[in-house]
């Protein structure tokens, strides 16, 4: 699961959102933050009062190699002054209770700041001290906050883990890998023509060792191949081994030696 | 962000998917596993030859609480062991190569997993080792490769985060939350009515102070302040809070004193 792919350096890939991180209390949690950052392509990092100072090398260790983040955050006095250039700010929040405020998924949230940049404007995602949250009074500078849909019964998110999920939607709201694929590498996916092919190879050699004598059954269990070979797509090149086996099978060459 | 919500016991949320640890080698990391599956409702843990043995403190100490999915872990000797049972088996692959197999996105993996549980069949996600991910005769038992879509940059999960992905899409994948909703609480999103209420009372105080007093311009004033009063739900509470500054700062107490 680990692993720098390819070797790009790690820049900032156009207008994206600002992560700011809110009174961190472990320097490792804000490595751990660039880190998930870096998966979903999020570079801009702020700090609003980091409980103990700046830089931390203990965060560099947990980075996994997402140093530039960490070298680029900048530390603010106040959630007022690390948000000030924004245009719209977003606030993750667990629980959010007898406040009158937009609730956004984060799927959801995610679409909303990739609709907000491509306007050109300046978003920005808010995370909490690691135990006790965002206070009354952050939440109440943020545009919306975004609660995740995860099981009730057990929410229990670290820092992190919070902010990859938003990385995450954030890099598939303008995803377009398709859900499905087959990956054919060095062959392709096999025609109607070969694939007939390689069916008459083999209702030939079952006409020849009497698999298929029972006339009347003939025509279904013909079919029924046809079925089972039809239910996936299915290779060139597994054709090949495919038609291999069938010779080997009905002519072995020990036999023939 | 970290705390339970709710009181209800950690337990099985129907047929959901088994999570598969292949040779996992830190117990941390089994740990973190069951609580990023407890995050997304899955259950069911099983570990084929994990490197340190089974049972082990540290995962405990690391699964925030989701204890019943290590005391309900099996362990097995093989992957084929492991999956026997199983009709569909996905595994998380970070980069395949040189292999004919069907990838699927995590959204899309997690879409098939929901419509193969729904039909009654048992399906399984395999996560690798730490650090060589699933080997060839590994992914040769899967039906199909997940790969997230992620920077292609900057790719470097660790096995949690991965478990975490695939928990959150398959919880996604039957979630209903509205992307956007507000939440109101005590209170109700104002109707139109209350909100015409609001901006008579409004125009009127303006008309008496004299702020519309240019009878040419007073329709588009009127207008865009329409305009700005409809741009996002109202509630009815913070119409009467609204009421009140109106009435206030056109007739100040401190002045009728």
């Amino acid at each position: 699961m680990t692993g720098r792919d390819g070797g790009a350096p790690l820049e900032p890939l156009g207008n994206t959102p600002v992560v700011i991180l809110v009174r961190p209390q472990m320097a490792e949690n804000i490595g751990t933050t660039a880190r998930a950052m870096a998966n979903g392509g999020l570079f801009h990092l702020r700090l609003v009062s980091p409980r103990d100072g700046w830089p931390q090398d203990r965060a560099w260790r947990t980075a996994s190699g997402a140093d530039r983040i960490l070298e680029a955050a900048t530390v603010h006095e106040s959630v007022d002054d690390a948000i000030a250039d924004l245009h719209h700010v977003y606030a993750t929040c667990p629980r959010p209770r007898h406040i009158v405020k937009t609730v956004m998924t984060a799927r959801g949230g995610a679409a909303e700041l990739r609709a907000a940049t491509e306007r050109g404007l300046k978003v920005g995602l808010m995370f909490g001290p690691e135990r006790a949250g965002l206070d009354n009074e952050d939440m109440a500078r943020a545009d919306a906050l975004i609660r995740y849909p995860l099981n009730p019964t057990f929410m229990s998110l670290n820092l992190a883990q919070a902010v990859m999920i938003m990385a995450y939607e954030w890099w598939m709201a303008a995803d377009a890998t398709p859900p499905r694929t087959l990956m054919t590498n060095e062959t392709h996916v096999a025609t109607k023509g070969e694939l007939e092919n390689f069916v008459s190879h083999l209702v030939r050699e079952l006409d020849g060792c009497g698999f298929l004598r029972n006339e009347q059954k003939r025509p279904g269990m013909v079919r029924n191949l046809r079925h089972f070979f039809t239910r996936g797509e299915v290779t060139e090149q597994e054709l090949r081994t495919l038609h291999g086996v069938v010779r080997e099978l009905a002519h072995p060459r020990r036999a023939e030696d």
